[in-house]
């Protein structure tokens, strides 16, 4: 697939971030997924959610309609993953969102996936071949140091030039490592875990 | 009561702001509160919830321990809540949160409260001395234009000296006329209402 390619990266780019809530693995039911828009690195937009079967195989369309149905579509850019597997091993196929959403897909981890060990959880789910699939889909990991002097981030992208991403993390990775939509869609995700949890 | 004095406000002071998400008015049961964490006004970091009964008599009481149990607590300086009435008519008394969580309480919204609308319907409500009481102990309401040439906001405080909650209110007001705490406390608590009514 031809990835798109950015004539300009605002500062201010419009970033939706996505992270999964916690939740009790290897049981059926689904896992909460947040996503948060930042406009570039300081400024919080919006919020949506939706929800993923744990271990299933709908992330990628569950994704996909939380964007499109969400009032920030129009404005978005980009979008960043944490990894391409929610709730357990619900595979992203990220060539796929990014052909249903018309948006640049980038997956970013701080740890390097062992890809074999996933590949042998994967081997118990059903669906193996596709989940396979998926994950040989995301194309080429590659390192990216975000952050002069901190550590590296791993990545894996569908419809942006490598170029492009490595500028758009560098750009919105202003209080750590990882783009701030994601970082705080990480936050979020986890405190609304507790709140499901305590109250 | 005294109120604290502040030496001097860092530009990254942590913030609390609180605000709910909708319900159900007049009916049996709660509203989630979100409370978000901001490092002055730029950077989010972190989340915290609870529930209060809609038009109940908890605020103050759910509002001080979701502040006090939670990881934040040692590092906040100040607490910013979008008005003193959550889930309904449930007032806080923001002189008894001061007192019970040690922290500066600074009550922000954007339109002038219409005292005797409000004291009417209050009437209608179990307690209504104890609530009106809360609601004159909310002290002196004033006007402070946080932002060059935008609307003003209209402040009541506890703990806290006019001049330096009106010092803090500018300095975090950074992408619009109120503190981005509490506005990001809204948007989220505006999205977490679609979420629990949608999924």
């Amino acid at each position: 697939m031809v990835p798109k390619r950015f004539r300009s990266i605002k500062n201010e780019i419009r970033m939706l971030g996505i992270d999964d809530c916690r939740f009790v693995p290897h049981t059926r039911g689904t896992a909460d997924i947040v996503g948060v828009v930042y406009r570039g690195g300081y400024w919080f937009e919006g919020i949506m959610c939706t929800k993923v079967t744990i271990d299933g195989m709908d992330a990628t369309e569950k994704l996909a309609t939380m964007v499109k149905i969400s009032p920030y579509f129009g404005e978005l850019r980009v979008i960043v993953l944490d990894g391409i597997t929610f709730a357990g091993f619900n595979v992203v196929d990220i060539n796929e969102l990014y052909q249903k959403v018309d948006l640049p897909v980038v997956s970013v981890v701080r740890e390097k996936p062992d890809l074999e060990e996933i590949r042998s959880a994967l081997k118990n789910l059903p669906n193996f071949e596709k989940r396979w699939h998926f994950m040989l889909n995301a194309g080429e990991l590659f390192e990216v140091e975000t952050r002069n002097g901190e550590n590296p981030v791993y990545v894996q992208t569908a419809g942006i030039l490598r170029e492009d991403a490595i500028k758009i993390l560098k750009r919105t990775s202003t209080h750590s490592n990882i783009p701030e939509a994601l970082r705080v869609a990480h936050i979020i995700a986890s405190g609304l875990s507790l709140l499901i949890e305590k109250v």
